[in-house]
């Protein structure tokens, strides 16, 4: 197949995707976050003041050629510096692109030279050109389970031990700054042909992409099937004890305009089905359960098996191809409204 | 011409020998000292017990190709961080060389990788494959002029108030330990055609060379033709008040055995041409001067005219090709001896 693919999303959960997309299409564009203020990426941020270059590079390294010297170069990309100085658990990739930032500026152009390093088959792109910041508005943190906490920062959010209910996005000005779309990305997303979005960190990774307004616009408008891929376990602190389908309710809630083609989950992962189809009903999608996850690692997500189950949502429901390993949901109409159950 | 060229050196000095000589031969292998303990490379070095990367990434720049992605990654590679941070001074290129040192180990297979993004036309090798220590005797430090003092490390040596006498070179074992040789830089010169010694850091870049057993008896036994390219100034610290011709009986009194055929200087560097000459046919060799400094910058070799004067010394003394800007003088086989009159 040839279509054109764009996954969103960062880190681990991008990556699973974009190995998955590769199996089946040589077009794979990843529209990656740059709100990341953690680890090595964070600190390269506050002390150059760049676009933190972690999940970019993950991204890339997802891409990379299989030849010799591709393999190479991203095997370097993702070797951290040891020991107990002040290299500690910088990745050499970041520094690498931390320094073609400085140099080039543009991250669309730095991100195109590492590509030809790493034989890139495809293309890696930010979401931003600029570090992004975000705010999340928390309960649980008081004695008043109803407080609701403002939580600042990916790294704050995604381990806070509250109940994320809602999050924004600011551009490098802070809060009241919107953060503008890369305008290749945005590209990118309206010439499509399938979006994924997700899995992933899903208020840090996956739904940031949606409160960059010209990315949203992108996505209600695009002629693309949209496809919303689940994780395949909670992620402790930001979404520690969501159900799947309040994953879906919260993205519903953050981007109410976004239809959405399919919904894929595993199917071990997802308890009652029927509330799931539900759920992705209200996003006008048809959820389709397969075992998707690597056997013995619950917590990975199988390359084939997940590009399997994205071919098999694309031929649509009811298509017949679902087979016995894949059981697609007839898609359930039933509205549940735009409130948000999760509060 | 096509003939093998073999550099020698470190630091600014081996870079303009190597631009000189790209523009006269394809075939250039630099050989580079790897006893730096100052910088970027010696904090890496430190804190992560690497080869100190500078000097290599120094000669890998000097023999980048031309094309635009050799140049960027050229670029790259010299760009340093600013900030005042923890990466704040750090070559990008000392890190990717840190990275693929802690990958792949063998240098000399770091260097062909790394040589290939640059696009390097030729090679660069370590002098050795282990890290190694300089240790100077220094007179001048004490009341006592006489009094000699034990110093150690590159930075305290180049930049020693004292006067520098003599030094010994020790393996990653420290005093006692002899550098061992990097055998595809000992066969570089074996089968070389020309090598060249200096310019640079005399006692800190140019000389270790000469300590290394296997890379001495090397010289010694090679039947390339040996060329010694001096100094346009004396380096403050290491050879503050050193005549040119001090510096060719400092590299006597440390490789007796050596015999050379030329020694370059710059016209305008040689107060008294005839002591150069003397000092040069002590070594055997016939002294070339000619203007080899940039016009306006005295202390910077201009790559064109080295290269002219490499192929005319190259050509022999008295071969009629001097012209009017090269002064050949005639060969001198006035003995001098061993001593060292710079004591």
């Amino acid at each position: 197949m040839s279509w054109r693919a764009v996954a969103l999303g960062g880190g681990h959960g991008l990556h699973a995707t974009l190995t998955a997309l590769r199996r089946v299409t040589d077009d794979v564009t990843a529209v990656v976050t740059v709100a990341d203020d953690g680890g090595s990426s964070g600190r390269l941020r506050r002390e150059l003041g760049l676009l933190p270059p972690g999940d970019l590079r993950k991204a890339m390294v997802a891409l990379a050629g299989a030849d010799e010297s591709s393999a190479l170069w991203a095997a370097l990309f993702q070797h951290r510096f040891g020991g107990t100085g002040a290299l500690a658990g910088h990745a050499v990739g970041n520094l690498v692109l931390a320094g073609l930032l400085e140099r080039l500026g543009d991250p669309v152009a730095v991100l195109e030279e590492a590509g030809r390093l790493l034989g890139v088959r495809g293309r890696v792109l930010p979401m931003c050109a600029e570090p992004l910041s975000i705010e999340a508005d928390v309960t649980g943190l008081d004695e008043d389970a109803d407080v609701v906490r403002r939580i600042r920062g990916q790294v704050a959010i995604a381990t806070t031990p509250g109940r994320v209910q809602r999050i924004r996005l600011y551009g490098p000005g802070g809060p009241g700054e919107e953060p503008r779309g890369c305008p290749e990305a945005v590209q990118a997303v309206l010439d499509a042909d399938v979006v994924l979005l997700g899995p992933g960190s899903w208020f840090t990774s996956v739904l940031p992409h949606l409160l960059v307004p010209e990315l949203h616009d992108a996505l209600v408008r695009t002629s693309a099937r949209k496809v919303v891929v689940l994780n395949l376990v909670p992620q402790p602190g930001e979404t520690a004890g969501f159900s799947p389908e309040l994953h879906l309710d919260v993205l519903c809630a953050h981007a109410p305009a976004l239809r959405v083609d399919a919904v894929i989950a595993d199917v071990g992962a997802v308890p009652v089905p029927d509330r799931l189809s539900r759920a992705a009903a209200a996003l006008g999608a048809a959820a389709h359960l397969a075992p998707i996850a690597v056997a013995g690692a619950p917590d990975r997500h199988d390359p084939a098996a997940l590009a399997l189950s994205i071919q098999r949502a694309l031929a649509g429901p009811g298509d017949g191809t679902g087979g016995a390993s894949s059981t697609t949901l007839q898609e359930d109409r039933a509205t549940r409204g735009g409130e948000a159950p999760w509060r």
